[in-house]
């Protein structure tokens, strides 16, 4: 089989699996998935094994030290990863909610209820627990899924697959409600990505250059981030130590993810009393600073930053350093140059944080708080299928109901269009 | 300057607005509406002047009749426009609605503000009122908007929007809320459709072709729909009388619309009852009917329907009919030619309704009702936008909220991740 024949059958089985699974209960998915985390500890070994060979491999192909770490699965991943499918059974149903009712005049009642989106395709690299996690959300919110991993991990991702289906298909599971796609092959991508009336939403999880892959071939809809540019802006009245302690955090307690802060703005009446006292803890941390000519005159230590460093996602321990004159300047600056992911102002002003929260185009808009907080976790939305900075469907962190869609039903005595 | 160069330059002059545009209060938005409806009737003879040389270079080129009539500007039309206009001028504000708001365990406060989507490309063709009614639903829900009708009402759509942008922008409208792409050459929707970054959304609306054209070369998001094929099923416990009003309804009372019944589908056992009674009504208002074996042997006088007739959007008085076995073969029926927009069964049994809402993959699903019914109107949304048959962000009519994202705006006072 070429490997559109290979997709477009995945996907018409899937199609034919979402049917089967909009219509299960609530009881009978979180049945199937916590025998889907049963099918991952009873597999462990195998799950390592498969997982000790893509690491050799990788090795071999000379992968960095930091992906290595992303692929590496040790006991208490896979303890992560059996907790995580069985906390998503234990979420709330979204399925059949009614997210509107009413009578019209003519006697229609019309309701607005909460269904499946259908097929949903992931992609992702390197992380083989995305394998797990993103099943288990799809199908506690009745959707089919195509899975498609990296090739670096592929061992790792057919073994969790494999352990998942096991577990879940014994257990309700429909048939090929969740399918692997074998193909490393990147035209599989591009295929699914295409399949338009057959796969809903294409989900790509990693870096920027997959996510353009994705997003650059895709005939069906695609729900995506590229990157994680935020900001933290210190304002005029900011209570200097907890500005501080926000940019501390925001910096440097994961410096690796999307809403980490990458850009320190600092209004220009604070930033001789608090660019000192942060540069010093940030540092401290081990953080490199690049600051604009206003920034090194307060602390000449910090290399000079250019243009580029104001789009930078560095992902690392760097932070970019601006001086502004005041809040407008600061939401312009963001609104160029971020990323429309998270940012964040510290002020005494109520007035500042809410013309900061109304104008920031961001997904989500911070007044006194770290940026690292967007995540489904910490919204209180339960797991997360990945965090969008598109404004369509879903916008933020994407727990099970933006995995969702409705459908209106009507129910009528016979109405006819006068 | 190129046509590329020309949208983007309206591209970022739409976004400079759509900031303006998405700090204006209701009453601010208001009033800038009623002073276009104002301007459309104080300039009611220009646009019927500039209408008649549309009409007669039409007439040259020789469009047919439907779409001179679909061009055509009458004063009742224009009276029209200007009522539609001044309705929008009166919906509710939906930007600022909290959608949701809670309290976090660390003392974090996150609500879901609803916030207007920015930039908004609506590509049209036709008929020139879309000119009014798509740019104040756009300007009522914060967002500026870029419309690109087709060549044919060149001179109609811009009298239109001059006449929207001459009362709005002396009152309160921003410069740019509203702009009408001059260059009627087609590489201006692809550019529109590519404009990443800049138009937020795009929504086609007209014929199959022009919605596949702009769905594909789009980089940007698409809410569409590219046809209606829906359906009417009469169940074995139908009222046969309900069931003849509710078909003749669905396709006579307006056979060119998308919400209007293309197929007919009947259960075995009341096919004997139901199809002559049908038949005699439709076939005296002079609709064509063309069923297959089964229906043929009841109603004789039937054309012959083919493969091709279940995938049919006739938009005209022809029926596609067909005997079904069972609620399961009208369901599998509709899943698999249906265009996922409208579908109706008529029944007395509430299992086989339920099993119909539940598991017909549409955008509205009825019960005892006329399909008729799909449009922001009937469903008390106010005006639409149009209808939706995607499943991502809006399905179904969309009114001034389906115009609209939201945002996370998260206060604290100092919190950081641990």
């Amino acid at each position: 089989m070429t490997v559109h024949e290979t997709i477009l059958e995945m996907g018409r089985k899937a199609v034919i699996a979402s049917r089967a699974l909009a219509r299960l209960t609530n009881e009978q998915k979180s049945k199937a998935l916590r025998a889907m985390a049963d099918g991952i500890h009873a597999r462990r070994e195998g799950i390592k094994s498969a997982n000790a060979i893509d690491m050799e491999e990788g090795k071999k192909k000379g992968l960095s030290g930091a992906l290595l770490d992303r692929l590496l699965l040790t006991d208490s991943r896979i303890d992560a990863m059996v907790k995580g499918v069985r906390e998503v059974a234990d979420l709330h149903d979204p399925v059949g909610q009614i997210l509107e009712e009413k009578a019209r005049p003519n006697g229609l009642h019309i309701k607005k209820v909460r269904v499946p989106i259908g097929v949903i395709a992931v992609v992702y690299e390197a992380r083989p627990n995305v394998t797990a996690d993103a099943a288990s959300l799809c199908i506690k919110s009745g959707n089919a899924i195509i899975l498609r991993g990296g090739s670096e991990s592929i061992r790792s991702n057919e073994a969790i697959a494999d352990a998942l289906q096991f577990g879940g298909e014994r257990h309700g599971l429909p048939d090929s409600a969740l399918q692997l796609v074998r193909v490393t092959d990147r035209e599989a991508v591009r295929e699914l990505a295409q399949l338009e009336g057959i796969v809903d939403l294409i989900i790509p999880r990693g870096g920027e250059g997959l996510i353009r892959a994705v997003a650059d071939v895709a005939r069906v809809p695609v729900i995506k981030h590229y990157k994680g540019v935020c900001h933290v802006f210190v304002d005029e009245s900011a209570d200097v130590e907890m500005a501080v302690a926000i940019s501390e955090n925001a910096k440097c307690q994961r410096p690796g993810v999307c809403n980490a802060m990458e850009t320190l703005l600092v209004h220009s009446a604070v930033a001789g009393r608090f660019l000192p006292a942060a540069a010093s803890v940030l540092q401290r941390k081990g953080v490199e600073l690049r600051g604009d000519d206003a920034a090194r005159a307060i602390v000449p230590s910090m290399k000079r930053a250019t243009e580029e460093d104001w789009f930078a996602e560095y992902l690392d321990l760097i932070l970019a350093v601006r001086v502004v004159p005041d809040v407008r300047a600061a939401i312009d600056h963001i609104n160029m140059y971020g990323s429309h992911h998270s940012d964040s102002i510290v002020t005494a002003s109520v007035e500042n944080g809410e013309k900061f929260v109304e104008e920031v185009d961001s997904a989500a808009v911070y007044v006194n708080a770290s940026t690292r907080f967007t995540d489904g976790a910490a919204f209180g939305l339960g797991a997360e299928m990945g965090i969008s900075t598109d404004k369509l469907h879903a916008r933020g962190p994407m727990g099970i109901d933006e995995l969702t869609t409705y459908k209106y039903v009507i129910h009528g005595s016979g109405q006819i269009r006068e």
